[in-house]
């Protein structure tokens, strides 16, 4: 019988991204990886799945000795067709998603096909981990990230997560010798300030294209934001239930 | 000065769908409707959001004097495009989204475009209301359904929302004498058993396309299956801190 633990791999920057490489090769410290990601860039696509048409992957040729495969879909699309086709009748231990290519800290979870494609496997019940580094560049210096996504993997292999199925992990955009450690957090309260890019087509129709900044408010202790200004790896339990309990007896007035 | 309030209306079936038609009829007893939907039908686009490409918007006469533009974008990027250019400086009294085609209680919410729709006017503090109808049928019966988002939009126009700025609401497929009432509920323990179904395309390629049967557990009373099962309209207030508060302290052993 097989002891290794097997990892399945995915992203949302696509299967030819650094951070997805840096990612293999710490998990593959641990057990038997297999990679399933998307073919192309799928930032912000959040927790899109495809229904209104089929999807394809194909078996690639890119990680020494790895198994991998690049599919059509969407990140979440990826880690279902892996559970339940690729990797159908197999026991996936652990799911780790990324490296993300930009902070998934505070709001971001929202929108963030890593963190979502990660979401999928824990609403499966398997362990499973988001990890993002707060530096968009394609040039970025992951190794402080692999050190940590590293050390994450092993604890949680090891023991198993209490009360949860589901990390955020980010990491800030320091040197390895200037980051202080990891911090349990709660979800920070920043948002975008939305703006959009306004011109013309090339055949004079008006376009609207998504920018922003982010906002971070004052950050109490205690939340990833907080951590990540600190120079902390965040790491935050996340679920998906969304219910806010105090609501429903709070708003008693709307039943009849 | 206008007191009317200012209703914004969308969705995720497209403009085209009769469950906006409903919605909007709904909705315009109340106040200034202005109507920003998607262009195409967006089913199971979550929170996804454009950022590769830019998107467009046209003004279009689909409502008897109703102000309204379809969007090339997804659910989430036409409230965006909604309040930071079309609505640009008004005050969005309400959001609401819907009536989608089939259900979006339990889990269904995180894959939802009519749900991430209402809740990203929800994270900009606007008070969201995402409708479903448990029937997918273009020809489903809404007016039972809208008989009840009459209601709830009054009592929600009437009084402020407390602890929460989403409502995720769900109308069983019952004629109107045969629904009970509204009830306060928490997200259901429903899941999907993830099926794809395997094919050929034109040229030989093997293809798959997401299918799937929706599992309900044993319900507890409470719970927005529960509510439907029971013939009742499900109310459950929701949010965006997808934290699991309790896991922070108990996972103290992954700080270093």
């Amino acid at each position: 019988m097989n002891k290794k633990p097997l990892i399945l791999v995915t992203n949302d920057d696509g299967i030819t991204a650094p951070g997805i490489r840096a990612l293999i090769e710490a998990a593959s410290q641990f057990g038997e990886v297999v990679v399933v990601a998307p073919d192309s860039p799928q930032s912000g696509q959040g927790h899109a799945i495809t229904l209104t048409s089929p999807i394809m992957f194909h078996k690639v040729n890119l990680f020494d000795g790895i198994e991998a495969y690049e599919c059509s879909g969407t990140p979440v699309d990826c880690t279902k067709i892996a559970k339940h086709v690729i990797l159908k009748d197999r026991r996936i231990d652990l799911c780790v998603s990324g490296i993300n290519h930009g902070s998934n800290a505070s709001i971001n979870i929202i929108y963030s096909g890593t963190m979502s494609a990660a979401m999928e496997t824990s609403i499966e019940g398997i362990p499973s981990i988001g990890f993002s580094l707060l530096d968009y560049s394609f040039e970025a210096d992951f190794e402080p990230a692999k050190h940590y996504a590293t050390l994450i993997i092993k604890k949680v292999l090891e023991k198993p997560l209490n009360d949860c199925k589901l990390l955020n992990v980010n990491i800030p955009k320091l040197p390895l010798s200037e980051i202080k450690g990891i911090k349990l957090c709660h979800q920070g309260n920043g948002n975008w300030k939305e703006e959009f890019q306004e011109g013309e087509d090339p055949r004079g129709q008006k376009y609207y294209w998504l920018s922003g900044s982010f906002i971070q408010k004052n950050e109490p202790e205690g939340s990833d934001l907080w951590a990540l200004e600190n120079s902390y790896v965040s790491v935050v339990p996340s679920g998906f239930d969304l219910t806010i309990y105090s609501a429903i007896s709070n708003n008693k007035h709307l039943e009849i």
